[in-house]
């Protein structure tokens, strides 16, 4: 069997090939136009409503994770960004609630829907990171986690009978919390990033910028970037995943620019000039959090969820997904014979984290 | 880790829980609003746009299976459905050219852009089928190469590493060309569909109908129906894989009343009221293609290409690809160990085709 070159042909080319037809109104006895291209529409772009009208039918997932010490306002933060109580701790904060001596990592799910869409969305909260005397490897429950929901995604995937749509408990975004120090990162912001950036998207944000002026934030800003740098530490959207000139243009943007986010989160609403604003108000005036005179908040919730979304969840796939996917396998080459066998019988989730790919 | 009960909110929801602003200019004191539901638009529903603007880069693609007797314009068909020469075959034809002797299996590939959206489309031409004087089994290097291109999917889906888009040469749909007599359909086409219909999705169309009157054509579709009906057939689009009360009102109507579709087809353009239609000119009168007073040619047009190539695809890829992969892997069971394994090993495509699964 033989498979032809491709060819392309454009609408334009294609009506340049129809000549114009003639005033008369009479019948022509020949055709006018023959091949190689035909008069008319054929509905390839209606493909794009289709795969709308699929989406509108089934939803999709998003889990994102926030990291951070205790008070930086993460909690806060992801209400904002999806404008609900999404997070796990009610808006006011509970004096019977003690920090863990350990990391925790919670789940809570809810589904939003705007515009017909709904979003399964997952917010994943690290309670207890870096609030110890010794925060050593603290990290490690957190990409222990990450792993586990990379293998339950692998047994479902190598699985003999398959669901047709695996549910997704990957983490597909992770909001790392830097502290408004203004002096630099801490060595466990280094520690925690260096080792989580190979398996997952994280996205480092200031968090309660508003305790910076705008000199002070400007200069943390490229400190922490250049910090990163010196550390090889690569956060999404990693350069080597642009996929054409218009992404790198984008993306660099955003990596040269925006990050770390500097925001502010509220849940709280205050009345500017006639209208609701989300805000924080201080004697000396009200924060406005989607206001970019004040804070990023808006740029970071523009990149998260209106411009970058898909694109969280197919590095995720594409990228950390498939990286502990081939490392696993691989480590699973000397297996007994009926085990490891596309799944049927894989061993347990280690008790230890699984390596990163390096 | 606990996950809490998902919660459903709509923006109709949120707006009531928002209380009206005072006709005051004043900042209040307190927050107007606070939780669970905050002010203003998220953009989850841009999730459609950010998956829009993806397929306009990556494009789809696209196969499509043509089978039937030589002479009932199967390549004219499929070129007047793309509007394009894309079948393999000259629009007059060629005399040098000589029926197979055995069933030809031709893939031939295009690129079609239309605004802005890029299928790659494979048209696979299956010359010599029905056109022996024994045709028992011709079908079997049909079923054989549809096989061979979900192997061929599969051996790439199990591979350590990793393509980050497979290439798809799996048969997305198969117009079954059925000829115009008026009476009954041929044991061979009975014998066809029914091992096929298991593989692939089958849409029978009737060939030529402009050679029947439209009692004869609305008797020969119901007769038909009621034969593929009795014989157990099942095509596309199969009762079972209805998601919902939408899919199947839609899809009743077209298994009940459009199949099979009664199509012709031309690649030539005349003049008609001063419009040029694609057609055929006889004595009598110009058969417009388009015109659905004359032949059901777009509702064939607008079901395969406007309204289910995306579900054409899915069903491919749920149903058929995933019940030939768990045959597969189901059989593969008893390999050595070494081989088999997540697929480091596959053996090589079977030389007789693999059963179907019943």
């Amino acid at each position: 069997m033989s498979k032809g070159l491709p060819e392309t042909r454009t609408d334009a080319a294609m009506s340049e090939l129809v000549p114009e037809p003639r005033p008369k109104p009479a019948v022509p006895m020949k055709p006018i136009s023959i091949n190689p291209n035909l008069l008319g529409y054929i509905g390839i772009d209606t493909i794009i409503e289709q795969m709308r009208k699929k989406t509108m039918k089934t939803g999709f997932d998003f889990n994102i994770m926030v990291v951070g010490q205790s008070g930086l306002g993460k909690s806060t933060l992801v209400n904002t960004l999806f404008k609900s109580q999404v997070s796990r701790k009610a808006s006011s904060w509970n004096r019977e609630e003690k920090i863990p001596k350990t990391v925790e990592i919670k789940a809570i799910g809810h589904v939003i829907e705007e515009g017909g869409v709904k979003m399964k969305l997952t917010v994943i909260d690290t309670p207890g990171f870096g609030d110890q005397i010794n925060n050593e490897n603290c990290w490690e429950p957190i990409e222990k986690y990450i792993n586990e929901q990379y293998e339950k995604f692998l047994k479902e995937e190598v699985n003999i009978a398959r669901k047709k749509r695996i549910p997704d408990t990957r983490v597909h975004c992770c909001l790392y919390f830097i502290s408004p120090t203004g002096h630099s990162l801490r060595p466990l912001d280094l520690e925690f990033m260096k080792h989580l950036s190979k398996v997952v998207n994280i996205i480092p944000v200031i968090a309660k910028a508003d305790t910076m002026t705008l000199e002070e934030k400007s200069e943390f800003k490229q400190r922490v970037r250049k910090e990163l740098e010196v550390n090889g530490i690569e956060f999404y959207p990693q350069k080597e995943f642009d996929e054409d000139l218009e992404d790198k243009t984008e993306n660099d943007k955003i990596r040269q620019e925006s990050m770390p986010f500097a925001v502010v989160g509220s849940d709280k609403e205050y009345q500017v000039n006639g209208k609701r604003v989300l805000g924080r108000k201080t004697p000396w005036g009200i924060i406005e959090v989607e206001n970019l005179n004040h804070c990023e908040f808006a740029l970071l919730r523009d990149f998260v969820i209106r411009t970058h979304l898909q694109d969280l969840k197919e590095v995720t796939h594409n990228i950390h997904y498939e990286t502990y996917r081939a490392k696993r396998l691989n480590d699973n080459g000397g297996l007994p014979p009926g085990e490891g066998l596309l799944g049927i019988v894989l061993p347990p989730v280690p008790a230890t984290p699984c390596p990163t790919a390096e």
